[in-house]
């Protein structure tokens, strides 16, 4: 079985989850980035420097989005609010040697 | 050939881009929704929105994120900057009768 790691974007420096992401992905491992609201461009941004300076053939294997329902706001109303799921897979995991 | 319709998101309410997006879809048509850096998230909300709201059983084609190089900042010094693209297709699409 393929482990996996998660990571959860929020409003840390974008170079804390780089670093969060990168780490695991060289130990062979998948990585799931989960990212909610305003951080989900965080997320997408994350991943991009990852592939790009990081873990060059890192594979983005799936993104799903969706939404989170019942969370309440400062107005004290429920609200939903998206999300956002990057599985990002280390280059040997897709391709097979 | 299936038309597709393009949506790009920027800097006005997200419901302008909800109807934007629910118009071509209730024709039948694709529509793919293109964001840069903060406005990713907003495209996530847009098609989250209609998908809830509008055209219920829209089917999202597919996710995809990237980078686009060289784009000059504020400060004169060229940055990356992420890109989404979503692709949301009409529910009798995916489902063919």
């Amino acid at each position: 079985m393929l482990e996996e790691s998660v990571v959860l974007i929020g409003k840390k420096p974008a170079m804390n989850y780089v670093l969060a992401t990168t780490l695991p992905l060289a130990e062979g491992k998948k990585v799931v980035l989960k990212a909610r609201g305003r951080a989900i461009s965080k997320a997408v941004d994350v991943v991009e420097v990852v592939r790009r300076r990081f873990v060059q053939n890192a594979v983005i294997e799936r993104v799903n989005i969706g939404t989170e329902e019942g969370r309440v706001g400062n107005d004290g109303r429920a609200r939903n609010v998206s999300t956002i799921e990057i599985v990002v897979a280390p280059p040997n995991q897709a391709k097979k040697k």
